[in-house]
């Protein structure tokens, strides 16, 4: 199964793309960035357009994305949550196989600990992903953690 | 000049719409409602497909929309912010001639005090507009606001 994991943000939206039926399992990731100079609506625009294309490319059956908390983004949380509307509307439209998970979940799906600290969860998603090392920058690397949290949340992961 | 003037929201979105070159200058006025019961994907795409057809119905040239603060949705404030973040993908891609006026900003455009009550702004909305009462919901009310400052900011109402 392709999964696409996507943490979302407006300046930086990390994806990563995953295939469990594959031994290497990892097919791409990275981040969509938007100019700060630009209007919000455009940077939405571009957010759209460049998740439009990963979608076309991979044609993921499951997107899992990162809910969103107050106390995480209190300055910049209308903002990022205005992206991630963009996000789940495209997510949507494209397959409508949207998971949801709080980094609480992500953290423990990875390493069966809610509490565990970033580089430990970072570093899980190296060992389990077989990479040689851990993903940059950290929005990619956290995609890459919530695609893993869906599959293994669904014991779909080999 | 067709003006759209929305207020956002996830289960009810206002919207206005004028054309500031007719005596009668109200078109439209109403509100895009999702259902409690459905995802907040699925509540996304309603508004989208909501919007697109008052796009291509009005083709309006301008499109003003109420800005969010937090200390006024401070509960809903990421589910409001991510319809908001939908509505303003869906009018940049429409017209791409968005302008985001603040409470403050509508409330002084209409009444020339940035502290009046929500009582005396819809009076103002329904004098302006040579409406007979004021126009039902509050939604709806705020989106004709929203889109009367804009003419008023603007200079271009009669």
């Amino acid at each position: 199964m392709v999964i696409l994991g996507i943490d979302p943000g407006y300046g930086i939206v990390g994806y990563g793309v995953i295939d469990t039926n594959k031994k290497n399992m990892v097919l791409d990731y990275g981040t969509i960035q938007t100019p700060k100079e630009d209007k919000m609506a455009v940077r939405l625009e571009a957010i759209d357009s460049s998740l439009k294309f990963l979608f076309e490319k991979y044609k993921p059956e499951a997107i899992a994305i990162e809910e969103l908390f107050y106390f995480k983004n209190q300055k910049t949380i209308i903002q990022v949550a205005q992206a991630r509307g963009v996000i789940v509307l495209c997510s949507q439209k494209y397959c409508g196989n949207i998971y949801e998970y709080t980094p609480l979940q992500i953290k423990q799906a990875l390493t069966g600990q809610g509490r565990a600290e970033k580089a430990q969860v970072q570093y899980m998603v190296k060992a389990i992903l077989g990479l040689d090392s851990i993903p940059k920058p950290d929005d990619a690397a956290d995609a890459l953690a919530v695609a893993i949290c869906h599959s293994q949340t669904n014991q779909i992961l080999k």
